[in-house]
């Protein structure tokens, strides 16, 4: 049975531990939140010793269900103050399932204050000096790690904002080409991992073996309804592979909802020329790879390799939002100068999508004009020198806005909103202000139904049941969080009844028990209650369940829309306890 | 009957207004409470045209009652989130009274982002552009203002740090010499101040009258009851005309409660080279002058006039706070590398606990070493440039220690505590968690029965009779601070039953009608359970009443002791709603 170790960096000691009943049924997030919620002080300060950052597979991954490698990391985010989970891909994700690695438990906090790598495998953790690799980025990090440990491990870091204890700070996950391109980004786990001094875990699945169903009948039949679903909805099947996450550039761009100039547009000028098409043909002229999967085992592979003009290597994707936060929300049309600082963040250990939403709120301070690729670019190397000003971009949009006085800060609950404007997709604002996550679309990703006519429809621009389809979806994601499988499923799952049949058939012939749509999302539930009750705990009311006064007075063209769902409406997205 | 004036800075333009009967009962902080928490949305934010900046003389103020000349000034804090009301003394608050001023309230915002200045008098409030003021530091600010209207007027005026809406800037508010050195200190006001472009408010009491008491016999006795109280009072009557404030450093230095590096100890070595009675001595050489007044009216004369070598004016004070913060929070004994910082702080207009506070964090992140006095002058210097690195430190050691990852940050609801450490006078620790204010050691200062021995005695190493201790003085506190006296008179209140009975004849004179502790107390009730519904619907709750975790972890030396108030009894400081 895969097993907890709990890794005490305040005397450097590893324990492992049976994981209890309760546990056992948990994966991913739902365990990382568990975990958390049952044992981090929910007041206690996020890079205090007290704190704890809980790496856990999900229930799935590992057993080659398909998309099902995912890792999530949680603990109390320096960010935002809640409780956080935020999940990758990569490689290291089924390696620690191999490994029989149900969760990694960092605690405490080393009283000299050096830093440690960890070694991973089936036989346990070692704790191991690292200062040799202080101040390194993640891509000189992980490269140091295989030339050592060899290609077959996996490698799982922090940059120099990590190192900083940076509230934006991501974890880094190694992915096909062990490259440190896949990140727990948002809610500065990063700094949890940095302040436990760890910079590195690396995760050696050999000699150990990958969880096997208890009904393997019933669990390839799942699998094989699930991948042909994948396969056949145009989203999973067609978009994603060919064009990638930014497809939804243009759409999103053309529903008005496309945040531009630190949201103070609907609509980028400039989207064209950073779109997901033009962004597939760079690489195809280039030379660079689409259709790339960011593990093994995914069918979907909405990942792709950027290339220079000479064809060398710069870096994945970059993704949707990514090319949103530099693009689009900073006034920046070249691909090539965000695909650079996509790779920065990457290196650094970034958020993506919280770097961009900060130069975003820097340009609106007037530190550089909007616009302004090269300026963008130096904020970001102002980051690796650990400059006043640098520790202001990676510390994250509501800290910059803080110092430098700026109302107009697009943040809940203290993290950046990501590329979808609320008052254009008011279903997504809902999310934003309700999620137990701060602003976040992966908890639930209502831009479904307002704008790509997945899983029903809603109109974005009214208020009308834009509640009910926020908390459907945050159930929904949180249940396939623990599952383990990659939030892109829901897509089909949305959309075609034997995609939910499959999963549902995979995850009974696991457990060898009968498993419904009903016991998927009471998981869901169940996680997100726990969720909210530590940050009820923490101090968290619904007066923080709100988006920024200026969305709902600042009208966003070109729908001169206004985010109108009422607060009451909002207070009812957790009025699903049984 | 003196009126209420709305400035709104949106249309610029004024209105007079005859305050309400409720409010005709109100002045200083109870009125500046009442207004914010019936007119400013809880969740608005701090630097939006929704917030308000009500600035308000007490009801005493202008009466000629004893050390009654305070100016309260209130508003939704850009620093704590929190309601937020801070007083100063100086010349404006009897000016104003004098120019039949309840309040001013300060609303909307400029459009056009520039700064204008308000002149008022007995005829109503003008608003003027004062864009040639833009950039300039108070000392600059008030000089060309008392050149261009005279020496009768005063002014009320913010610095750069209020101007970049930095969310430790004071009001300041000139003295007796026309000098800007009392201040609205905490809170961030002055970045309300600047984000409603005023950089100055220009008062000039000429042709207005001071307010009259209805009984004019009545108040007159209680007015010499009450000045005798305070000559007959060792503190007032003595220790701070003589030594000022400070005369406090070897005080709370022996009681083991004098934060030091960052609140790492109890104790400072350097504490005889910056004590009130060395301060005195260096004044007195210098030919510079002890028991001076920070306004006309004011018999306890704790203010002094500090000098350099050569007998030149450096600045007032400096105060007890400024010196801990500047001084022994930062490792620095040089007292006048103090009362420079002091002097820059007051031209920046910046609170000097916060700047002092946040440097010691900037020393524990290793910006500059502690002690490093040059540093934290240059740290200061950077202000006025309004580099990223003083942007940060004019921001609050909250933000600060943010930016750089510090765990060991003190400060409660984003507002740093000052000069007496909580786990060596628990009492004062109370306050710091429960205030509304944030850390605020004037909004219940417990000190008086921990250390001082007046008003009684509680044991500041024990948790017991802490939490009542506090609770009384937060009440008596916000009535003091609605009367418009200084804090410093309870002293003589708290010991001598006769203050107590000068206050409220001068109360009933003034209204014409009995006037007993009671109802003294009642109006401090009010004004507490006003505030506290403010926060709360702001979003806080009991988990922000709490100090860091290391005051409860850490031992301070020399008692070793930690902060040991249980969390329940800390929630039953509100215990007293009727």
């Amino acid at each position: 049975m895969a097993v907890i170790y709990r890794v005490n960096m305040s005397d450097l000691s590893v324990r492992r531990e049976q994981p209890s009943q309760q546990y056992q049924q948990l994966g991913g997030r739902a365990l990382t939140s568990a975990i958390v919620a049952d044992e981090v002080p929910a007041t206690c300060h996020p890079l205090s010793a007290e704190n704890k950052l809980v790496i856990a597979p999900g229930m799935l991954t590992g057993t080659g269900a398909p998309c099902s490698g995912r890792l999530s990391a949680g603990a109390k985010s320096p960010l935002t103050g809640t409780i956080k989970e935020s999940n990758a891909g990569g490689q290291a994700p089924v390696a620690l399932a191999t490994a029989g690695v149900k969760a990694i438990v960092l605690e405490g906090k080393p009283a000299d204050g050096k830093l440690y790598r960890l070694i991973v495998n089936s036989e346990g953790v070692k704790i191991e000096p690292a200062d040799a690799l202080a101040g390194l980025g993640n891509y000189d990090t992980v490269a140091r790690l295989f030339k050592e440990f060899g290609q077959q491990v996996c490698c799982i870091s922090i940059g120099q904002a990590g190192e900083m204890r940076a509230a934006a700070a991501s974890i880094a996950v190694s992915d096909i080409e062990g490259r440190p391109t896949r990140h727990c980004g948002r809610g500065g786990l990063g700094a949890v991992m940095g302040a436990k001094g760890v910079k590195a875990i690396v995760v050696d699945p050999a000699g150990g073996r990958r969880p096997k169903p208890t009904d393997a009948e019933a669990f390839k039949k799942g699998a094989q309804k699930f991948s042909a679903a994948l396969k056949k909805h145009p989203v999973t099947g067609e978009g994603l592979p060919e064009f990638g996450t930014n497809v939804l550039a243009n759409v999103i761009n053309a529903a008005g909802a496309y945040p531009t100039r630190n949201f103070s547009q609907g609509q980028f000028e400039g989207t064209e020329a950073i779109s997901g098409e033009r962004q597939h043909d760079v690489i195809i002229e280039r030379g660079g790879k689409i259709a790339h999967a960011c593990h093994r085992g995914c069918t979907i592979k909405c990942s792709r390799i950027y290339v220079d003009k000479n064809g060398q290597y710069v870096t994945k994707g970059p993704e949707y939002e990514t090319i949103w936060a530099h693009g689009a929300d900073c006034g920046i049309d070249d691909l090539d100068a965000i695909a650079r600082m996509d790779r920065m963040d990457d290196d650094l250990g970034l958020d993506t999508i919280e770097a961009g939403a900060t130069i975003g709120v820097a340009m609106e301070a007037g530190i550089i004009p909007f616009g302004d690729a090269d300026g963008a670019i130096g904020l970001l190397e102002e980051v690796a020198k650990g400059t006043p000003l640098g520790r202001l971009v990676a510390s994250g949009a509501e800290v910059l806005g803080k110092a430098y006085g700026i109302e107009r800060v697009p943040t809940v609950k203290g993290q950046a909103m990501p590329a979808y404007d609320p008052r254009a997709a008011m279903g997504i604002g809902v999310t934003y202000a309700t999620s137990t996550m701060g602003a976040d679309h992966t908890a639930g990703y209502a831009i479904t139904a307002n704008i790509l006519g997945v899983g029903g429809k809603v109109d974005p621009l009214k208020p009308e049941g834009q509640v009910e389809l926020s908390r459907n979806l945050q159930i929904a994601t949180a249940a396939i969080d623990w599952a383990g499988v990659c939030l892109f499923v829901s897509f089909a799952v949305l959309d075609d009844p034997s995609a939910m049949e499959g999963l549902c058939e995979m995850l009974g012939g696991l457990a060898g028990r009968p498993f419904t749509a009903d016991d998927f999302l009471a998981v869901g539930k169940q996680t997100l209650m726990r969720e909210r009750e530590f940050n009820t705990a923490a101090g968290f009311t619904a007066a923080a369940d709100r988006l920024p006064d200026f969305f709902k007075t600042e009208k966003l063209a070109p729908h001169n829309a206004t985010f109108t769902v009422p607060d009451e409406e909002l207070d009812k997205v957790y009025d699903f306890a049984d």
